[in-house]
């Protein structure tokens, strides 16, 4: 199915049947997500899948009780880093020197410019660069589920202090953007399956100069 | 082609060689941009499409003299909403009950509690919220350029304040996030063609619970 059906079809999910994705559907979305791109390469960011029913319950307390939390197959949470360090910048210029095998001018250069630049600058202001990227990866991770035959529901609704502290995100330097129940709708209870989708006319957004 | 082997052959473009776009893969990005899904469906954002050459050659300026900004047939910029209003939030409720033709009663709640909860918060908060927004759209505008048989180049170096006054983009109430040219690559000149994607090793993106 070409991208644009893909996102025809794809709708926020309201009701979710319990039903288990098979592992491999889950490899594909989160290799969809690893394959992303994102701001210089630096993938700021974690994905904690999330498949134990006690866990799932938690979260849907501090998420406005939205049902596919627990009635989703699995609970994907992403989480951007909190800030960027000199390691965690170090660490993806040095990946990409053992992959490629050599070491480029032009890129080490680039390294340092990213450095100096990073970690001069406000950790908010850091993370919420990095949060943007949770959002490329997050469009990726919807578009392969659909592809996989799979519903998904994007969640912006829940306590994010709550989140991390249950996660222990703090500990690994991380903070929590975005919830994605993936699973199976449960058409009957669904009221949203068969409304149409609603999207601005071409001339509410875009502009040519 | 499916969607992970987009991810795969799309790269970041060096260099472009100013071959023109033809108008129909221009308006499949475009609809792809339309149809991404967006936090409440507000679609707080727009897009610019330049191909005139002066605006192109100004916006180079300002945006560390990359060379894919005057190399490459259309340039794309996204601008998302500097602050939510109860205006934009009540023209896509209206637009909704328009198009499906009947009013929700849970629907109207949701606006009402979206009307109260964004028009209490600071601008700079609605603003990265919305900008967030923008990141997802690029992410459907990379993916179906690839999709076209184009090449793009995500860029965020550029200076925000000089590039909202070039496009007079406060007088809208919008702030740009992301510049985006698409066009055809110069394999020549482009020094990444043929280099390796890096990515992270799945072990440190993914956490199971």
């Amino acid at each position: 199915m070409d991208y644009i059906h893909l996102l025809k079809k794809r709708y926020a999910t309201k009701a979710m049947n319990g039903r288990v994705v098979p592992d491999e559907s889950i490899e594909n979305i989160l290799e969809a997500i690893r394959l992303t791109p994102t701001s210089s390469g630096l993938q700021p960011f974690e994905v904690f899948v999330i498949t134990d029913k006690a866990v799932k319950s938690n979260i849907r307390e501090i998420a406005w009780n939205q049902s596919q939390i627990t009635d989703c197959s699995h609970l994907f949470v992403f989480a951007a880093w909190d800030t960027y360090t000199a390691d965690r910048i170090n660490h993806m210029f040095d990946l990409t020197n053992e992959i490629r095998g050599f070491i480029n001018e032009g890129w080490e250069n680039y390294r340092q410019q990213l450095l100096s630049n990073y970690t001069k600058k406000d950790p908010q202001q850091n993370f919420e660069h990095a949060a943007r990227q949770t959002y490329i990866a997050f469009m990726s991770a919807i578009t392969q589920a659909t592809a996989e035959g799979l519903d998904s529901t994007p969640m912006e609704g829940f306590d994010r202090a709550a989140l991390d502290k249950l996660l222990k995100l703090n500990d690994k330097g991380l903070r929590s953007t975005l919830l994605l129940p993936i699973g199976y709708r449960d058409a009957e209870k669904d009221w949203l399956v068969h409304l149409k989708k609603v999207r601005k006319p071409m001339k509410e957004l875009v502009n040519y100069i």
